[in-house]
């Protein structure tokens, strides 16, 4: 694991490094803030993992979403991975898919080839990072939570629902909540899982809920009424019902006008930050 | 005037327009941040030109500097145009080169060929981008000020210092304060203003403030300590001494262990936004 970037950034840090992943068989970089020192002692912090959406890398979060500020206040570290395995080596379907292959790795572990040997990113989220985490940054395992955007709220949700004591908490912007149900998670999960569709159910939120029952923790959903992916890929009341039935304690904003974009995202980002740290101090 | 994209950003509108500019001969983009009518009214708004750096567009800015938030509170409205004039009919000196040519117009009108027929970004924010706004946006002539970052400091404070009365408040970040006595400056100006360096020091931050003496704004500068350029292409200290000789009002603030990037600019975006906006209810 090596440090390739530091910016001080609202009297934290702002690193990016990078390490060769056992579960990907990659080279894999992630983001890291760490709140200042000066404010908050030198941890461990509680700590949340943010899961970036469709094209995305470690990058997009730290430089457009502005939680830095927030998480300064707040004493937060926040851990941003890629969102899915790198490399020359790592197959790819093709370069100009934006939603399968590189950037898109759905938050799940492939079962098909060739995807099988390299798109293993639950594994990564669930067990390879936190454990990286926890032995080399000051980052809290007791005090762990999970977020994310469109597919990185899918797999903020399903990661939660499936590990609800080790990720405590959760919220999602935007989030994929039935990928079973919408067109990017029908041809995402045909290609990494194969056509037998009750494999495909541990990695759906909405039949997690119905599954599992409901977690602990009061999940939290911000969703932009004006956003072009609404009715199609996202389908949130699918969610809201399915956590009704299940007993699920859900805040589910709907936010009138705003789209898809970080600048939705940026809009939010204090009030999930707050959220989590409310939560992570109980 | 076309706007390209707009997205709704802490209950204000994050917009971009392109436009045919007259002065560039090309065409041109500008982002634009309104704030929430139904808090601040549907205007005009006292209104910022934020310059950026080079290398940059005029996605920069309202992407990873932050500053929506703090716009949206105060009432501000936000313009950030491109760094140079664009397109295929636009000489380059080579697309490789950051530091001349497209993304690089330093804010100055070129005197040179191939350079003068486009290279015109002085006259672009000084009168047309100016007059555009307000014809066709919710922009307050009588209340505008200018900041901007590195290659944008210089353009902040050269602009401010050239028209007080049009561009009343000016900050920076990690600006270019002589580039007359600094390598980025010295390259630049001789290809676009040609060897006499007496034509220069209209153009250079430090000269203007020995030439033209003080503007009645007080002017904020944040440097940070751990910025890469600073000894070789930014030294505030000029600026500094040239201010106490003219009596000039000066904030200069050493932020400690802060770089170049945006991560510095947003940790004090809100700062400098609160500075402009109560210089400018006056």
């Amino acid at each position: 694991m090596e440090k390739i970037s530091v910016s001080k950034s609202f009297d934290g840090e702002q690193s990016v490094y990078k390490h060769s992943s056992d579960a990907l068989s990659c080279e894999m970089r992630f983001a890291v803030f760490t709140p200042p020192i000066a404010r908050h002692g030198p941890g461990p912090y509680p700590t949340l993992f943010w899961l970036s959406g469709l094209t995305c890398t470690e990058e997009n979060f730290i430089a457009k979403a502005g939680a830095q500020r927030a998480a300064a206040e707040l004493g937060l570290a926040i851990i941003a991975p890629d969102t899915s395995p790198r490399g020359e080596d790592t197959p790819d379907l093709d370069p100009k898919t934006y939603d399968f292959g590189k950037g898109a790795g759905f938050y799940l572990d492939a079962t098909e080839a060739p995807w099988s040997k390299n798109y293993r990113m639950r594994s990564y989220i669930v067990d390879e990072l936190p454990a990286l985490a926890a032995r080399h940054l000051p980052a809290d395992p007791e005090r762990t939570g999970v977020f994310g955007h469109s597919m990185g709220g899918h797999g903020a949700l399903t990661i939660h629902l499936s590990h609800p004591d080790k990720f405590r908490t959760c919220s999602a912007f935007a989030p994929i909540v039935a990928p079973m149900s919408v067109p990017w998670g029908e041809k995402a999960f045909s290609l990494y899982l194969g056509a037998d569709r009750t494999k495909w159910a541990d990695y759906d939120a909405t039949r997690l809920l119905e599954s599992r029952g409901a977690s602990a923790a009061h999940i939290l959903i911000d969703q932009g009424t004006a956003d072009q992916f609404l009715s199609e890929q996202l389908r949130p009341e699918l969610f809201e019902r399915a956590a009704k039935k299940a007993g699920q304690k859900l805040t589910l904003n709907m936010r009138e006008g705003y789209d898809h974009s970080y600048y939705f995202i940026a809009s939010f980002m204090e009030d999930h930050l707050r959220w989590h740290a409310a939560m992570l101090a109980r």
